[in-house]
């Protein structure tokens, strides 16, 4: 089967054709979340598809350079398809608005490409919408992002809906808490990355920690509800960072109440999406129904200087393919069809176009149709 | 300075970010285009960005294979990054809507891809948005899409420019009268594909050609003007093919003089864009003070069949980034920076984000920002 003239036909793994329900849907989600970030003051951005592949940080974890699509170009450099939209702001950010005031508030609505392992499901093209703020805003700028995050989602319609709340800083202090060698840290953090939590006890059992540092560790997984987790968390650990990390948390989610979202807010301490790549706070959605996250951010301090420009940031993205699969799934109704069917003869034409015209102006769809 | 770090920030050959104000720009293009576009009964589409290298036919001519940027996929086959649209949309069509009802009418706005030769201005990624309209519809549906292409400039309120008509089958049959050998007839295309005038005449005249044959397509270049020239061009030859391009063309232009257009349009029977690609009538779009088409499209007729669906088809595409430049040049005033910026301490939070949101729902963009 697997022909010249199949594939002519036939999509590569992983990509996929958007018939006119889908894409009108894709730009009716595209429409609604951009209006949301600008009108917050997010100004929306558009970088280039690919760049080279060192714009592209891999030391920071995120972005698994064997994911990327990756090309050469006529010099032999390599190019790469962006795997994401964040390292393309960074990295523009650093090239165009280094002298500019901060904070600076930037959005996108894009496409990005990564491999992925056939029959997955996974997509190798998928589309994301998200904002980046700039500058060194604390814990005002954190609170900011997810209430945009919050309102972007609710201004789409959607009801069932929740974001996790971490700090990577609080894992870290318990790492170092811990005094792990640096061979074992790793594979902790792994097991951690994963949410591998029987992983995680059989390093938490199997050295020599004092009974407390092997508690605030094993409860990890069970430290998620509302605002007293923060509480019980304090009492686990005496580590700065680790406590630095829940102060920070707690004035976020105070913010928040402030703004009326706490019922949209659940605590999960154990979320720190990667770690290495985020700095502080790290919040991911979940909608019912959904298995994967809809949306995910977070404070990422470290990357801007990447890009030999020092300054704190945080932002997040927004999976535009999950939540159309979401609107999908509710029904849509029927597609619009033509409001309008003018048929005309040779005599005619000149009247059937301008009443044609007439009716697009008032906001009608109208087909022309000669008559045979 | 060719350092890694430098591939940090640098950006490869061709492609370039757009900033907050072009970005906006490119927006309100599109968004005025896809509703001209829908208004008309054309339903928008999305293909993916890359797919096999098989699925861009190289022996249409059009698209020339070592312009793709192409790369390797986990199984050694060739995807590349789309070319134009066109093509995906006739992959589409042949894949799953052979059997719906005609003519269809689907359009796009996205971007493309291909190589181009360093310094030379050109874009490596570029922006195009255009219909296709998929079906045996004749003459009728060439006029449809030209003058929807007429429009789409028209409520986009550009004013001064031009659409240049043209018909391949005048030049084949011209070919064919003058009854070269193979050889020589590929360089007489290709002199008439690049515009060569002068090396065309080394042609005409350096054979045994009936003077009359040689009057015609000598004249080629001086055959642009209004209706008239249609006529005069008749008399140049008895090719029927030729005859046959002639008629074609005198229909799609009364057609237009009923809609109202004919002030745009002007005959260039010396028009052919791609000879192979294009398979009937021909145009292309200018405006004053930008040296390439704005637009550029006709009847391909034998692109489906590639795809395994024999089927006629006609459209456009226009580039979005030539029409950027063209507003860009008319200057755009400023942006609209912030409406409103609200500032808060901690005690008036709530206050703040109520009273942000509720000037966000009239339209507002406001910031949020921390007192000190």
């Amino acid at each position: 089967m697997d022909t010249g003239f199949d594939r002519r036909l036939r999509l590569p793994q992983g990509v996929y054709d958007m018939l006119v329900r889908e894409t009108s849907l894709r730009r009716e989600i595209e429409r609604q979340l951009l209006s949301t970030f600008i009108s917050w003051g997010y100004g929306e951005v558009t970088t280039p598809t690919f760049s080279y592949l060192e714009s592209f940080p891999e030391e920071l974890g995120a972005l698994e350079r064997e994911k990327m699509l990756k090309f050469l170009d006529r010099k032999g450099d390599i190019l790469a398809l962006r795997p994401e939209l964040t390292p393309t702001i960074a990295r523009l950010v650093a090239n165009r608005f280094k002298d500019a005031d901060k904070p600076l508030r930037l959005c996108y609505s894009a496409n990005a490409f990564r491999y992925e392992v056939p029959n997955t499901g996974r997509r190798s093209e998928f589309w994301q919408a998200g904002v980046e703020l700039i500058g060194n805003t604390g814990c005002q700028g954190d609170a900011e992002v997810i209430a945009v995050a919050i309102e972007g989602l609710e201004q789409l319609g959607l009801k069932n809906f929740q974001i996790d709340l971490g700090q990577v800083n609080f894992v870290h202090g318990l790492l170092e808490e811990a005094e792990f060698d640096t061979e074992i840290k790793e594979q902790v953090q792994s097991a951690i990355n994963r949410g591998d939590y029987v992983g995680l006890r059989r390093f938490t059992t199997g050295f020599s920690l004092s009974p407390a540092k092997e508690t605030a560790l094993n409860k990890l997984s069970s430290l998620r509800g509302g605002e007293e987790i923060i509480e019980k968390a304090v009492k686990l650990t005496k580590n700065p960072l680790a406590l630095g990390a829940l102060d920070n948390l707690s004035q976020i989610y105070s913010i928040l109440k402030d703004f009326g979202m706490e019922n949209r807010i659940r605590i999960d301490l154990s979320l720190v999406r990667e770690l290495g790549y985020y700095t502080g706070v790290v919040f991911e959605g979940y909608a019912a129904g959904i298995g994967y996250p809809i949306c995910g951010g977070g404070r990422y301090d470290k990357l801007l200087s990447y890009y030999g420009y020092d300054c704190g940031a945080t932002g997040f993205a927004l999976s535009i393919d999950l939540l159309m699969d979401l609107k999908l799934a509710e029904g849509l109704g029927n597609m619009k069809e033509a409001d309008y069917v003018i048929e005309y003869g040779e005599k005619d034409r000149s009247w059937a176009y301008l009443k044609a015209k007439k009716l697009r102006e008032s906001g009608y769809i109208v087909l022309l149709q000669p008559k045979n």
